[in-house]
């Protein structure tokens, strides 16, 4: 409710053509319609294009399907992450044009077309056992409407390989580093560019990894200006904030 | 505003009582005044006879005197915990009435009598290296005006002695147990009163005690029921959660 | 046995209307009647009203059916936590009018109508996962006899759904908030009421949640004063306290 | 050198007109000069209005001077950062028109006139000690061309005063929060915006808050997409990957 | 050999008594025969009524009937702890005499009758979840040929029961405390007794209890003196130790 | 109060000789007096020949003196630990024939003469860096009236040198271990030994020692049987045990 | 590529021995081919004599076998670690001559006879449990052409067992100590050798082992010089540095 | 003493040709002295040319000044670590020739020149922060009689200046990377040379470094192979292991 309707709205008082009780009664809702909260409400689920997220892990199969059932009404895309096949199988039944990335364990539904961005996400790796991050992060950043150029097994134990790539991953808006084990990766390359580097730890290993710790601690130390961390195995986190970079 | 005002001020527009840009700006204003926000905003510190606090670690002597200078302009009582000898000597010279626990670290400035509840809270420690903790509680329970009975010295390892304070912790309304060390004594007295029991962890200890992690767990763990926990050496928090919960 | 008791006993002896080795009898046994034993003895288990409660992990079906038969003879209310399907199959057997939380994991069963109190308990809680312990709660309140206001789903990542139940919050006697991730919950709703607050960490998160650490230490470093907390999980505990307090 | 050049030299050296000795040793320098050496060598230190940044902790007053001695001779702003007040007095002496921020603890050295960015960082704190993150972060960001709004004091526990400073935060193009104790503030600003949040845990905080350790994994675990983690009372790295955000 | 079998030898030498080759297989062996290598090779396997004890965790049902096989060779008593129901029913059809304690997970064979202590070790535990270790403390100290008193349930949430048999526990030579959530136990009883006691945190619990650590760390900073501590669960540990102790 | 003194106050009420107000005072102190309090309250400090022990850590040396002066009236042994060189002073001031060991940190005043045991204790140490917990233990253990062996410097990088000792060590009652860095030492001695072996971790050590915590671990983990552990530094309470084993 | 190569193709473009576009081409690759990249792509995979490793750990079988297909093409030998007895099935369909260790969980190939080494590579581990790893460290070692030593079930808990070995440990030109629990044999075959010791930390152990944690602390803290860690249960990464110090 | 000098002793006792007590006396010392005693006393001290060490953290300059002082007297090199300055002017009175490097914080006495590897060892480490353990490591390296090349400041967020280097790294013989803050620095050399690498984590860092802890588990989970690690900031550790390596 703008300025101009409240004006008008109290325009309509003085003209007697809205009774003092209708008129209480909507100006009683401002606080919650007007201050930030409409706003607020609607800042992340409105906005047109931005895609329905679902966080699967400790809900059943069946619980997804409903969410998503209720969410196929907004007629927005969806993305529903850590996903079970079984749960891939029971959403195709309502909606046959889902696709399941199994090693990201998603589950997409697109039923508009987003533009894509120019500008490009890339997606860095160390190892094949970090892929299961690194897919998730890409059908984040794709249903979100980005670019993506993933460059994996580049692990600092043969750093030619991360060599070879340097010009891709230079060329992007937002680099992603996905690293388990030591996570060393994120310092190497954050060395090696100036744009901002979203660094993800990833629970591989073993021992004194302490299921990604590890890495963690790496990658909040590293001596490579410019890195800022997300939570281990958080491949879709860090992807979302690489969207909102990449898009500003 | 309340619904009458609302309904008032409507009803002036509608009798041209008030000019329709002065209602609107009145209108404009209301998701801050009413939504809360003015409670919000005024629930702590307007609330008639709440004492204003001072958390003074890591400030300077100077910024003391300068936030009670300001606070002295309200007419509330005044707490100022962690407060080292210099803080008071420099607040007494602004304000001679000021009183200083040296043990507990707290400066106390009572401007205005509150009534004193009738039920206490107990305050229950278990050796002397816990003093600082239990004046810091004391303190701060009494001028929020709360009775307060101390039980000292009665760790779990002379057991007798808690017994013969028996009936003085089970008459209180709220019993604060601060330990330190193995934190057991919140166990055993959760075990002998059907009381809220507030367990406040001491850095008391050494080696294995890792500044009040051992006692922390401890009383997390707590197998009798009924006991609720704060932050290691925190006996201004249990204070203040066990005078709400006397004043219910 | 009371001060009048005793004085009749004494009088008995002077009349020889009870000869001396049977009060010898009386006052050896004492100790352990009245020294508080009786009491402590009684006073969590005896006291009307109260249910009887079985801590269910670690117990076998067979187990927890043989405690519920044995406590059946007592006629008091039962409450079993974390409770299986299958424990419930087999209790029902025995006691076809008992009732199980599938999501709460708790068998309850009502041999007696207890008074329900007119201030209620507030649950809070941040996201769908955190509902086990919600319900685990929500049961323990209700069959202690307490109303119970549930408010689920107001995370702070969508700030506005908590602001919107906020006078439903205050309203109560005393808060529970239950959160897992980063429980930052508590906080926001310690800061805005000034009743009990107590803070159930949960262990739902992955990663750096490290299974309900990170929320835990949140929520024991509150900025929010009159918080206090119980372990991960734990919503008998938080339901049990908040109950006390509610009683009071 | 590009293709065209080594073309170049090579019809040169057939052309006679430079020798094979001299043709060989650029040759020979190829690998070092093509392949992203130069590149890497110079992408911070070359890289035009880019401030010289030395990290004083652990460093004598001596050893600033000299490494400030040195970047002076390159004509660039320098930012000194956890820099003594003894190391200013002492820089002071060979450049008088250093600046110290004795709460930040930075030296700034202005030698160019960086064009300051339109679009400007929010930097939000929670609590008064916080202050010192928030000065290096303003520092940083600033002597690196950034426009910087700070929004102070606005902790979870009284979130009113967050809301009305909640238009200066979502007005900014990168927003850095920072909060010890339970660093429940980035997830709350983090549900209010959709811009990226770069999130930094201080050292704030006693007993359970481990030197910043709630506050890290508070942050990591965000229930709140868009927030990424800087190390704890990592102020400069904050402000510097914010800045290479609002400058895409 | 002492000095004087050695001379002794050389005379024989000498004398030719004894030829050099014989002389020089003595000698070669005294290292190993002399220096205590004999009394530490058979320091604990020969001492006549000693059992032998195999660890089973991580082993095979095989691997256990193998080794059972081979120690009944030896007419010693044995005692498996860690056992499964599975290496037991295979253990049976090579020694049908042999035992199973389900409970504490141990098998005992009886091969010869052990004189048994007159004085007896006390094992007092918390909760019923405790009784596996209880019963594997239970069956290592009576197949070391201890008498045994149990005392079981006698958690400090009820310390009324605990008191009803402080006389058991008071008569002991030695006693073993055992108990997980907050292990309080162990500094409530070594508050009333002056007999060594060996204290054995369990893993039981949740949360908080990070799977015996908080019981741990309570029982290393017992207040009460004279507790000393095992491992986690490590019921043989501490039977072991207080075997030693009693038979002193 | 035995049977025989109840009797006699019931036939005393009985024949009149005593009027029934105090009859019953007395009974009705009897909970407190008899049921095992008096022996709780005296059972460490009335039985004859134990020390008065003051732990000094957090008490200034005007406190400690004031202890000291107190139970000098009670003509008991004394020990205090953890006492700085500044409290010696002071307690020499007020007893003259008081003694400080500057390593242990300890006081001791011998008021009566102790027999001291034939069995001795052997404390057994790694390093020279371990010698204060050394000395602390042995004088806690003479004051206990305990003969006492040391052998110092036989940590297990130079393993001959604890051979050399292993009779003394052998010959000892219960051996104590003392060690720091990895602790390994209390794993071999055990090896070697079959008496109770208590051991004691020590703060020596840097990096991933962590103040003792390597040695702890090290110790609850060790492979030996018989082996119970103590605090960090606990030179103290390993002395106490000991006493109590070598005086069953 | 080397000075007189490139001075050879200079002169060939100089006397028109070689076209421009050639040898541009040539000069191009020269980053790529000198600078050390040919070196490092290759110093691994392609030193002759080299087995190809897989970690097979999060790996199908179905991934492992075709990467065991695609090694096979390059003749040399493979080690695939941490393989399951069904990747051996089916890599055994492709291979017939592969192996399985299934104590170690390798799985061997040989495609060329490599030259065992004169010195060898001990292997002295402490208990059955810990003999997985021991296994994985032989194998890797022996497919790397060292031979191998292996000193099993000598912990020091039994030490004269160690020293009836002392002989071949001494004889070894590295040592691998492979131990869980305490892991105290490091540190003292550490102390009995003057010759590089790799100590492995394992995971055997219960309660504060921590999964390991316990020994990989007590090794880095060993107080015997020469003794370097690696990562828990890591008999691969042992063995691989012990065979490369071995070839030195 | 082998088996034909025992034979020849035993010859010559028959022989008359030495007396039997001169005889006893050899024999006696046969366990010390043949067991791989005399031989342990001695493996590390009297190796001709093994500098004497000493450890000087917690010990006073007194202390350390006699320790020299005894040393001395046996003619070797003395290397003394964690020296402070003032330890050396004292041991600069007794030792004229003594040197002291004050960042390495080590004293040197040269009494007898050792002959210099040809090989060498290559310190590499990552910021000017690690320099002190890069010093400590460096002099204990030559003192032991090694090379040694010093390659410092390479950390990998400038990867250039590694790569200059990285013919030096790969000319030694083993390789010691010394590292803070992330230490990645040892997995990207590691992956560059196959030669042994020492990591050597420093406790340069602040926050979630946690003094060393970060680098520390970097390094054990290193990607590389044939990276083996001491602990934190034991540069002479490293040094120790790789001049052992060094002179295989």
């Amino acid at each position: 409710m703008n300025k101009e309707e409240i004006k008008n709205l109290l325009e309509s008082v003085k003209n007697n053509e809205i009774n003092i009780d209708k008129a209480m009664k909507i100006i009683e809702d401002l606080p919650y319609k007007e201050l930030g909260f409409a706003k607020i409400d609607n800042h992340r689920e409105i906005r047109v294009g931005y895609p329905e997220v679902i966080y699967c892990e400790g809900k059943t199969a069946e619980q997804v399907v409903k969410i998503v059932e209720f969410m196929l009404t907004k007629n927005n895309n969806i993305l529903a992450t850590r996903a079970t096949q079984e749960m891939y199988e029971e959403v195709k039944k309502i909606c046959p044009e889902s696709n399941y990335n199994p090693l990201g364990r998603t589950i997409t539904i697109r039923k508009r077309d987003e533009k894509v961005t120019d500008s490009y996400i890339a997606i860095v790796s160390a190892g094949t056992s970090d892929l299961p991050v690194v897919e998730e992060a890409a059908e984040t950043a794709m249903i979100f409407g980005n670019r993506v150029e993933k460059i994996t097994d580049v692990g600092v134990a043969g750093i030619h390989r991360l060599f070879e790539s340097l010009n891709v991953i230079r060329g992007a808006r937002v680099v992603i580093v996905i690293a388990g084990m030591e996570g060393a990766l994120a310092s190497v390359v954050g060395g090696l560019i100036d744009k901002p580097l979203i660094a993800v730890p990833t629970s591989v290993g073993y021992g004194a990894s302490f299921r990604g710790l590890a890495a963690l601690l790496t990658m909040l130390n590293s001596c490579a200006s410019g890195v800022t961390v997300v939570n281990i195995d958080n491949g879709f986190g860090a992807a979302y904030s690489a969207s909102i970079i990449n898009k500003l």
